[in-house]
């Protein structure tokens, strides 16, 4: 019996971030065949912003004849994936409450579905990444900001209104750092985003003067040159990303005493810091959890190219049940 | 055309506590025709139990003839769900891993399932009562212990290992109070069960010689005293449900952010407080969301009686999809 032929039907997988726009037209294996990239901004509607995004696509697709795209699917920040609308997005320029995914559908003829970025991550590891074959896992991205899609039985948790996976919300310190944008006091993403990371540096090296950390410049105490004093043996780089990881376990203890998962999975920036950060989250997630949890769950860092991930994540919308 | 007639059809719901067991034979309209109750204790081997719980159903399945039991439900404390087994359960004096649900079989030739206590409460809530149409709700008991069983997108999460929905032992202060049993620091357990209300109140009784709550003896300081002395205006008292709302209400918004749930059921003896509890729950809660969360979470008591609820949460684990 022949296998059914399932090659040249493809997925237009499409970021939507609040400086640019990434699409690329995948296929059932997590291969992109074509990408592009353009600007958010600059647009005086969102229907300029739709019409160019077309004409973008239209190109792409004149280089691969003989294919037929099923359908699209968007990531974005704000997105309700049963409403198809984006409401809301403090980062990007069009305000109110946009029917994102009718507006696609109505100008390219093909089905939309639309789903925050993390989730269409969360998505795209299942299909194409480190949790195919997974039915419970827990993806978080760890980048300027904390986000997270979660699956369970197999399926993406989107609660009852199409927001569920706040988990950079969820408060971890009762009274602590101050949100810069939420106003929230303790919040997971206030410590352990690359955001959070940079705050708690500043703080540090002001108490320690010795430290490697100041000889940069304010503007650039960042993950990353944390990570380059760190790799220079120096103990406060290295206290900033222990004092992180002490946080961001705590919080995945919990988070696996919500759903029990057999894996979390780890994306963005942050995660470059490597052991730095990934050993004492593994030891405060282990320290917090009931004995019943304890030695079970992995800590995975992401199979995919953070170049593409965007892509492929929006695309495996296309393809879920 | 005829509906198809279930009234005959009839569920076994047994619940495992650790000092009683109640069972009853419930029909899919959640009424209980026939129930009893047995020690849990007091049995050489696990088998002898059963033997003695067999014969106890066999009187009840006696007086309901032209009935057909289709198959059992078993809420009981550290139960899991896919492997029919009850582990290491604190409270039971049936050490190791007990094939319980085979067993059960075995002996009653019928299927069985089983789950924890509080996933089985929050299954007859989906069926029987306040959740009747939900998709997406957290049944959280607060008792003894803090107990919860979580309802997403239709279905209970039981997570990869069957143990999904541990909430009582989320840490929700860090580096807070000790839990008497795990040892661990800060759990949701330690302060919004019965337990911590107690000890909360004789922390703050012996701060302020002149509350009400100093009039009773330490082994009668619980919810219900404390609810007594409330209810004398009792400023003292109030606080020690204001206090213990402040940290539920905090914990259900990092609830609410993870699956989104359209209401949180809590059941249990610690809500007879009433408001007392239950403002200062939904304030922190509240005040804890993300602003695209707030407004939308219902927070509503049980509508089951609580002598039944056990049974009738059980056996709705025979009807679940």
């Amino acid at each position: 019996m022949a296998l059914l032929d399932l090659s040249n039907e493809l997925a237009l997988g499409i970021d939507i971030g609040g400086t640019n726009t990434k699409f690329g037209i995948v296929n059932h294996r997590g291969e992109i065949l074509e990408k592009g990239t353009m600007k958010t901004t600059g647009y005086d509607t969102v229907i300029d912003f739709i019409d160019t995004l077309y004409n973008n696509i239209q190109i792409l697709l004149q280089k691969l004849p003989d294919i037929s795209v099923v359908g699209i699917g968007i990531g974005a920040p704000n997105a309700n994936y049963y409403k198809g609308t984006i409401e809301h997005a403090p980062n990007l320029s069009w305000k109110g409450v946009i029917p994102f995914s009718k507006l696609i559908t109505e100008k390219f003829g093909k089905d939309c579905r639309i789903t925050n970025d993390a989730n269409a991550a969360a998505l795209g590891e299942l299909m194409y990444g480190a949790a195919r074959g997974m039915k419970d896992f827990i993806m978080i991205t760890l980048g300027t900001g904390v986000g997270s899609g979660i699956i369970s039985n197999g399926q993406l948790i989107y609660g009852h209104d199409g927001f569920a996976g706040e988990l950079g919300h969820c408060i971890v310190k009762p009274g602590g750092r101050k949100h810069w944008s939420t106003g929230s006091e303790g919040s997971l993403e206030a410590y352990a985003s690359a955001t959070g990371i940079s705050i708690t540096a500043k703080k540090l090296r002001a108490e320690f003067p010795n430290s490697l950390l100041n000889n940069f410049p304010e503007e650039v105490i960042n993950a990353q040159t944390v990570y380059e004093c760190a790799e220079k043996g120096d103990e406060i780089a290295i206290e900033v990303f222990r004092y992180t990881g002490q946080i961001l376990g705590q919080a995945l203890a919990n988070f696996v005493m919500f759903s029990s998962p057999e894996a979390i999975l780890l994306f963005g920036g942050v995660i470059k810091a490597g052991d730095y950060i990934l050993k004492p989250t593994k030891l405060h997630m282990e320290k917090n959890l009931l004995p019943i949890f304890r030695d079970k769950v992995t800590l995975v860092t992401s199979e995919l190219n953070e170049a593409d991930a965007a892509i492929l994540g929006a695309s495996a919308l296309v393809w879920e049940k």
